[in-house]
């Protein structure tokens, strides 16, 4: 996160070659959205032009916009869910042409020469990845994302949307579901594996949905019962309520993998308990206090907690083809753009069924 | 742990073909020892009685004796790193013969038959591990450790002390030995690799000598330098303190493998900002107290906490003959029977370099 302030868009010398475009930008720290436009780059010989057609609200672009994960630079424009069709290309630009469909995600730039971003990690970029919002480009400029009718990204940041999956479902797969899709891949998960995934929302539908076609045994833990019914149809085998202190007896050195898609805090020792040996409980949210643990909870079964941050750019690309391939998209509601105060609330009140994306066209 | 109160020693009804034998013994928590008999059972056909020569001082004993893991069946014979020789074997005992050097360790017994039992790994036993002391058998009999002149096992969990290594100096390996060195195997150290050792003690000092053996490069981190030429003496790379804030910013990133031998609570996050990409808290003692972690701290390198509990019977055997090949072993102080309740104060002082162990012929 960058604690650093910027008090207005930032408008670099070439002007006259950048490109206009309107956003949704948050003035400052809870502030309401205002429409209002910002210049996109000029396109340097590896960038990419996109015209945006919908750009999925993630619950951490809420978290920014409240500065619960840092000050924020400010205008703020979040998305980092982003769908659309390239519009113009960079004379050096061999892996896209006009009219493609593509996608960003998270992040649209890191150093190419690390370890990690030579592995095909980028997230892990040992200079730091540039995120697609809220952050500063290795050129100094503030980034801001996908509530945009148009973005410029270097070639090596972009995906593509495959056929078969239409750009309003695919909006979220560029966060929610290479969040989910890379720790199943991560830690092995297959035929034969026994997976919990904790929580059924914009995260935990699409984790179910990837669990289940990678042939494992999955269990959905929520709250309530409320969701059994959706989360079988994802393609739950079993549900549990973890409000029910029997859930835990029952289910007690069970599983291979917990996949946490839940940003608050929990009981982790009962999570544990709920792992075999060499189990993992596996956190792709962050609440904003700390966890507690006790280390009989690991010693007595060799077990694990651990943490994973979105994918790589070639992972993101092989989630994309996955879900294509096996028809898994998420829930979606549109919304337009006047209505994204709205659905921040409602997606606080956790009063979505999963995940709203936004029309960009209504900007 | 088990919450089970005996208020006498067991004996059962074959007393007759029962073996007598000297121990050091606990009538109630906190008491000081005191040295009475107790009797061994008759030898069923797969079991060995052993000559116990040496017997190492644990902190788990000390946290036995006290009560501080669960009330603890009293009176209570500790110790569970036992070196002797074999006295005599059951009809069907096959691994052994009288005049054998062998070992015991942390357990006595498991089902044998579940899964963990079957790939070696009788520590995660399903049914619950016999434990050496301070538990009950399977058939309901208290089980009584290695402060004793004798003790009766059955054969596969008696594991065989290689020549070149005294029996004295074998003794803690039972288990300060596997459990450093069945982690490390466990997550793979070897050439290439960087880890850190956590703590000079009674495990660090073993865990870093076979960090060494295995061809990683060893960094220590210990609270203050005292410990440093020792360190290196037992094969360390380099040595930081940690009471120094500077140490966190130099290996910021740095290792594979942290491996806690400290059984005190951390500061979880800044030893996991120690750790590179896919690195691993590997915790191999429990504090009385819970631990605290923030979930970014595992999400921003996909890094894990762990935990592990000593290792399998095969594994014992494997990590006293790397010992023996190596030339691997504990810096230990012997002490006669009379000096137990004092060994036991300079342990909690951490007067000690680095083990004590029993001469059990002074019992």
């Amino acid at each position: 996160m960058y604690a650093v302030k910027v008090s207005k868009f930032h408008f670099s010398k070439e002007r006259e070659n950048m490109c206009k475009t309107s956003v949704l930008s948050v003035p400052s720290i809870k502030a309401p959205f205002e429409k209002t436009t910002i210049e996109r780059r000029e396109l340097r010989p590896d960038d990419v032009l996109i015209d945006i057609k919908f750009s999925g609200i993630c619950h951490s672009d809420i978290h920014s916009v409240h500065g619960e994960w840092g000050e924020g630079i400010f205008p703020m424009v979040p998305g980092h869910e982003i769908a659309g069709v390239v519009a113009a290309v960079g004379a050096g630009v061999t892996k896209f042409a006009v009219g493609e469909r593509v996608g960003v995600g998270c992040f649209v730039d890191s150093c190419g020469t690390c370890e990690y971003c030579l592995k095909g990690e980028e997230q892990y970029c040992m200079k730091g990845v540039v995120q697609t919002y809220n952050a500063l480009d290795y050129d100094g400029n503030p980034t801001y994302g996908g509530y945009s009718q148009k973005i410029v990204v270097t070639e090596r940041f972009v995906v593509r949307i495959p056929d078969g999956l239409e750009l309003d479902v695919a909006s979220p797969l560029l966060c929610a579901g290479i969040t989910t899709y890379s720790p199943l891949k991560h830690w092995k998960v297959g035929p034969g594996k026994k997976v919990a995934i904790l929580g059924v929302g914009g995260l935990g539908h699409l984790a179910i949905q990837y669990a289940h076609a990678l042939g494992a045994e999955v269990t959905v833990l929520s709250r309530s019962m409320d969701k059994k019914s959706e989360a079988l149809g994802f393609g739950a085998d079993q549900y549990f309520a973890t409000s029910d202190p029997g859930t835990f007896k029952a289910l007690a050195g069970r599983f291979d993998l917990i996949l946490n898609t839940v940003s608050a805090n929990l009981n982790v020792d009962a999570y544990l308990s709920l792992l075999r040996v060499d189990g993992t409980l596996v956190n792709v949210g962050a609440p904003g206090t700390p966890d507690q643990y006790n280390a009989f909870s690991l010693l007595m079964g060799r077990r694990s907690i651990a943490g994973t941050l979105v994918g790589g750019i070639q992972e993101t690309q092989e989630m994309l083809d996955f879900s294509a391939e096996h028809s898994i998209t998420p829930q979606i509601e549109v919304i337009r753009a006047d209505q994204v105060d709205e659905a921040y609330d409602r997606v606080l009140r956790s009063d979505v069924r999963y995940r709203f994306v936004i029309d960009v066209s209504t900007l």
